[in-house]
C-alpha cells in the first residue's frame, strides 16, 4: 500500500484526487490538510465524499505528514508549493506537485512568468510529470511537476506533428477553450452561475502562464529551428461547462501530406498509451467522451488547401489535466500498474 | 406601416422575427406559413409569443401573400427558398432571404457549396444585407440576402483589417464557436440536451459553407495580392448556450502595429454604426452582453510577438445573426430609422 | 415623457430595468446611481447596454434626483430602501420600491422576517404593486412595494382559487424552482457556476421571506376561515438556469370540480390581463415561454383522485418577477397603456 | 469472476453499466448486444469507453449468451424486457431487468400503466432490487426488477417515515425533478438542447408511471390503514442538467415530533446502508453531491408549524437510479462485497 497524504485538499484538484484515491486499490489516505478548514471532515466540502472517506482536514504539519506518507500530493497555490516541496523531499517524502512552480525548467522564463524562483536549487531535480513523455523518469523521481490543463492537452496534441519535424514555417496556433474549473473555486464575478451561464468570452489575451510551458515540451523534440522561426499563440476561452478542454491546434505543414498518412503518424506515435486515443481523419472528439476520465481523444485533420494541419484535442481538466495524470505519476513512481484506479 | 409576412415561420430564426415584429412600431404582421403546422396557431409553437400574437399559421399561397405584404421574410430552407423567392419578386413584393441561396454571387462557388443554384438569373439582383457594408445598395434593393451568423460574426471581425490592407502574408485563421440555436430545430442527436450539454466539439472540418461567403466579403474591400496570397481556414465549433457565436479571428500583419492604433482603426471604421461596439485593446467580448441584441462586439489584440492581430467577435446568432439583422434591413428598405425596434 | 432614475442600478434587477427602460418610448432615463461604481459608464458594468446607453454611475443625490425625476425605482437592499423612498417622498418624488421594505402591511410580520421596521408610518400609504390585484390603487400611488418573484407567481397561481373559495381544509404546499438570478449577483460559493451547474437544491428550509408575503395576498381574497384552518408550506429550490421562477401548488380541493371547470376559472379571472395566460388543462407551463419577457403562464390541473388542484406557474424572476412588473406599474402610475415597452 | 453480458446496451442505463463494469475487478464482460449498431465497436456509441472497452455490438443471440453469462442485464424498452427475460430465466442464466416489466407485483395496477403484462406467471418470482429493502431476498434472486429513478429516490426518502408510523391523514405529495438522461436518449423535440435549457416544466400532470411503484413500497411498510386513507400526488419535472433526481417529500405528521428526532430516526434506519447518508436537520442535499455515485442523500426538516415533515432526496438517475443500483444487485447476488467496483 502506498500511504498518500494530500497537502491543501479542499480545491476542485484536490477533491478530484480525492475521488479517484478513495477506490485505488494500492493507496491508502493518512492525511488531508487545509488551511481554511482545519477540523472539518472533509466530505463537508467535498460532499460526494459522504459514507466514502471519513477523514478530517488537518493543519499541515510537515514533520508527521512526512513520517506517515510515502509520498504527498500539493494542491497549494502557484509560489507556496516550492517551499513546502522542498521541505518534504529533504525529509525524503516524495512529492507530485499540482502547482506550476517545477514546470519551467528555465529559471529566467519562470521569472518572467511568475516572478522569482522560491526554490531554485530544486527546479533541476523536477521530473515533468506528462508519462506520454518522461515515462521512466517519472518512475525515478522524487519531485513531480504536474503539468498544467491547457499544457497536457496542447502537447499532446502537437507532439507527433514536431517530433516527426512537419512542422514548417509561419504561426502555430493554440485556440484553447476550457469548462470553468479551470479557474478553481475563486469567488471571482466572472465565475458566478449567471455570469458565466450562456455566455463566452476570451482570455489573457496578453499571455497565458501555460504558454511557455507548451513552447517548453514542444521544443524539445522539435528540431530547434523549425520552432525557433514560428511565433507561436495561444489564446484561452471560457465556455460554460462544468469539466473539460477542447483545444485546437492550427500548425503550417512543413511538406504536402495526406490526412490517412498523418492520423497514422498520431496513430503509432501513442499506439501504447493507455491514455490517448487517437479518433479517425477529420473526425472531431469530444469534450463529454473524456468526462469523469483519464483519456486524452485527439482528431486529426487538414484544411482544405492542405498548407496546414487542425489538430483538434480533448481532456477532463481535472483529470488527465491535473489529478488524474497525478494518479498516474504515483503509480508510475511506486511500481504499480500505470492504470490502476484509473478506469 | 410595412405590411409584413413570414413564410416559414416555425423554425428559431422565424421565432425570433416574430419576437421583434409583436413590438415593431411600423410594421404590421399579416401573414405567417408553415408547411408541418398549418391551421395551428403560431403562439403554440413560440410559446413565448401568448398573449402577444394571435396568428395563426397558413399553407403558403404566393399570390394572396404578396397582395397583403409590402415585404416577405423567406425563413425556408437552402434551396427551397430561391425560387419562392423569384416568384414573390415577380409580383413586386419585396424579399428578405434568410437562407443561403442569394449570398454568394460567383454561380461556381455557389456550386460548390450548395449544389447548381436554382434561379442563377436572380443572384445579380440580390444585395448583401450587411447594412455596415452595403447600407445604401439595401435602401433599393428588391431581394436581400441576409447573411449567415457565422458570416456576419467573423466578416465584421475582419473588415477593417482588410479594408486598411493590414493583412500580411500567411494563414488567416477563424476559429469560430456558436451556441446550439445555429444549428436549428433538428432532431439529431449531437443537439439532444444530455449529448450537447457539458460537451464541445469542432465539427465540418472539411470545410463550411460560411467560409466562401466570409471570404467573398473580406476580398472586395482587400487588396487582391494579399488576399490571394493568402489561405484561409475556418473551423465551427459548438458551445453549451442557447445563442452566440464567438469568433476569434488571427490575422498575420502587413506591418508592425500597436494595439492602441490597431483599436483605433477598428474604432473610426465603426464610428457610426449603431450596432457595432469596439472595445478596448486586449478586452475580450462577452456572448452574454449582446445575447437578446443586435450588437456585434468586438475585440482587438495583438500576439506578444506583433506578428498577429487576435480579433474577437460576438453576435446573437438569431439576432444580428439573423432575424435582427433582417428587420434592420427592412428598416433600411422601409425609410424608417435603421434601430427602430430593434433596442 | 416620464423622467425616470434609477437608484442602485447596478444588480440584475437594475439592469433589467434599463433593458425595458432605453427602449421605453414614453420614458426618459436621467440618473442612474451606485455606490461601489461611482463615474463608471453604467455600460462597462452591463454591458449589452453598450450601445444603447451613456449614462454614468452617480453618487445618490437624493434632493438633484428628486428634482430632476418624476419618479425613481428603488434597487436596494432590504432595510436600506425605506430611508431612501421616504426622502424622496417627501420630496414629491414618487417610488417605485424593488425591495421587500414595504410588501407587507403587517409590522408585527414584517419584525419576524426583517427586525424592526425603518420607518413604520410609511408601510400604511405603500401599494402592493400586483396590477392582476390593485390596478387601479398603483395608479395614483406614491410609493409602490413591487412584489418578489416567488410571491408575484405563487400569488397568481392561487389567487382564483382563493377568490372562489376552492381550497378546502389540508395543506397548501408551493414548491417553487427559481434560476440563480434570483439570489442576486452574491459573490458566494453556491452560485458558483461549478458549484450550481448541473445540481439543484432545497434551500431556507427553515421558512422563506416571500412566505408571508404570499399568505397575506392570498388572504385577503379567502374567505378567512378557510385559509386560517390550513397550513401554507412554502420551499424553494435552486436550478440551473439563468431566469425562470416555477412554481407548482398544491391546494386541497373545497369541492369536487372538473379540470375543464377549474380551467374556465381561471380562464375569466385572467381574462383581461396582458400579463397572464391560462394554458389548456393538465398541460404545463414552460419556462423558456417566458423568459425575457413579462408573461406569467399557468397551468391547472387535477390530482388522479381529484381531491388537488395542481396549479404551475412560470415567470421571469427578473422580468414580471421584479423589473418588468416595476415597469408595468410605472406605465399605471403615469397614465400610459400598461404594456408600454414591455411587448 | 461473473461473466456478465448486457442486452440493449447503447441507451445511457446501458452506457452507465459499462462504465461500471470496466472497472469491476470481479465481472468480466462477455456480450453486449443492440438493435440498431449490430457490428459497430461499443466505443462507437459510448465514446467515454475509448481505450477501456473492445467489445462489438451483437446482435441478440440468447442461448450463446446465456452459454456464455453467468447473468444479463436488460436494457430493453419497457414490454420488450419480459420475455426475453423469461428465455434467459428459462436456461439458467440470471436476470437484472432494467424495465419496469417485473417492477409492480400487482398484475391489475400493472395493467392501467402499461397494458395487459406480456408473462405474468414470471412476476411472483421477480425481486424487487431495492438492496435496502430486499438484500436478503436480492442474495438468491434469478430475476431482478431494477427500481425506477424517481421510485428508488423517492422511496427511500419515505420509507422510514411510514415504517415508524408517522405518516398521518391528508395528501402525500412528492414533487420530483429529474436531470434530462431520465427521459432517455430519445429523438424528441422537448429533449433537445435549445428547448430543455434554460427552461423547466413539469410533465405526466394526469399521472406517471413509477406512482404505484413508489406506493407499493410504501404500503408494505406502512400501517394499511393510514396509508389507505391518504391520497399520494406524485408531479415530475425536468430540470437542465444531465443527471439527478430531487425529490421533495411533503408529508402530513401523525404526530409532533422534533426535527432532530426525526433525523435520529432517519440515521438509524440507514445507519448501516453503505449508500445512503442523512445529513443533519434543515439541510438539503445537492444533486451534484451525488452525480456519478451510487448515493442517496437525505435531507430532514419539519415544515413551520410541524404539521409536515419535508424529506428531500437525491440520487444520479443513471446510478442509484438505474445501473448503479443494477451493479450493486449483481453484487449481492453473486456473493460480493455489496461496495465493489461502486467507489
Amino acid at each position: 500500500m502506498i500511504r498518500v497524504s494530500i497537502v491543501g485538499a479542499t480545491g476542485y484538484t484536490g477533491g478530484e484526487l480525492l475521488r479517484y484515491l478513495v477506490r485505488h486499490p494500492e493507496a491508502k489516505l493518512v492525511h488531508v490538510t487545509s488551511e481554511h478548514f482545519v477540523n472539518q471532515p472533509i466530505h463537508t466540502i467535498h460532499k460526494f465524499l459522504k459514507g466514502r472517506c471519513g477523514l478530517i482536514c488537518e493543519k499541515l504539519h510537515i514533520a508527521e505528514i512526512a513520517q506517515d506518507s510515502d509520498m504527498v500530493f500539493l494542491g497549494l497555490p502557484h509560489g507556496a508549493a516550492a517551499k513546502t516541496a522542498e521541505a518534504f523531499i529533504k525529509k525524503g517524502t516524495r512529492v507530485i506537485d499540482l502547482s506550476a512552480d517545477f514546470r519551467l525548467s528555465d529559471l529566467k522564463t519562470f521569472a518572467t512568468w511568475y516572478g522569482e524562483h522560491p526554490v531554485p536549487a530544486l527546479v533541476k531535480k523536477a521530473v515533468y510529470g506528462l508519462p506520454e513523455r518522461y515515462r521512466e523518469q517519472i518512475r525515478n523521481a522524487d519531485l513531480i511537476a504536474n503539468p498544467g490543463c491547457y499544457a497536457t492537452t496542447s502537447i499532446l496534441a502537437g507532439l507527433p506533428l514536431f517530433a516527426h519535424h512537419l512542422v514548417g514555417k509561419g504561426a502555430i496556433i493554440v485556440d484553447a477553450k476550457s469548462g470553468v474549473t479551470g479557474a478553481g473555486r475563486k469567488l471571482e464575478t466572472p465565475y458566478l452561475y449567471a455570469e458565466a451561464n450562456e455566455s463566452m468570452m476570451a482570455y489573457a489575451l496578453k499571455g497565458h502562464r501555460h504558454q511557455p510551458e507548451i513552447f517548453q515540451e514542444w521544443s524539445k523534440v522539435a528540431s530547434n529551428k523549425s520552432l525557433a522561426a514560428s511565433s507561436f499563440i495561444f489564446v484561452p476561452h471560457l465556455v460554460p461547462m462544468n469539466r473539460g478542454i477542447f483545444a485546437t491546434l492550427y500548425a503550417p505543414l512543413a511538406k504536402k501530406i495526406k490526412a490517412d498518412a498523418l492520423r497514422e503518424i498520431y496513430q503509432n506515435f501513442y499506439m501504447k498509451e493507455p491514455f490517448v486515443t487517437v479518433l479517425p481523419p477529420f473526425e472531431s472528439p469530444e469534450v463529454r467522451a473524456v468526462t469523469y476520465t483519464n483519456q486524452c481523444h485527439i482528431g486529426v485533420a487538414l484544411d482544405r488547401s492542405g498548407t496546414h494541419a487542425i489538430i483538434t484535442a480533448v481532456t477532463d481538466n481535472l483529470v488527465k489535466g491535473a489529478s488524474g495524470q497525478a494518479i498516474q505519476n504515483m503509480n508510475l513512481m511506486f511500481g504499480v500498474d500505470e492504470t490502476t484506479g484509473l478506469l
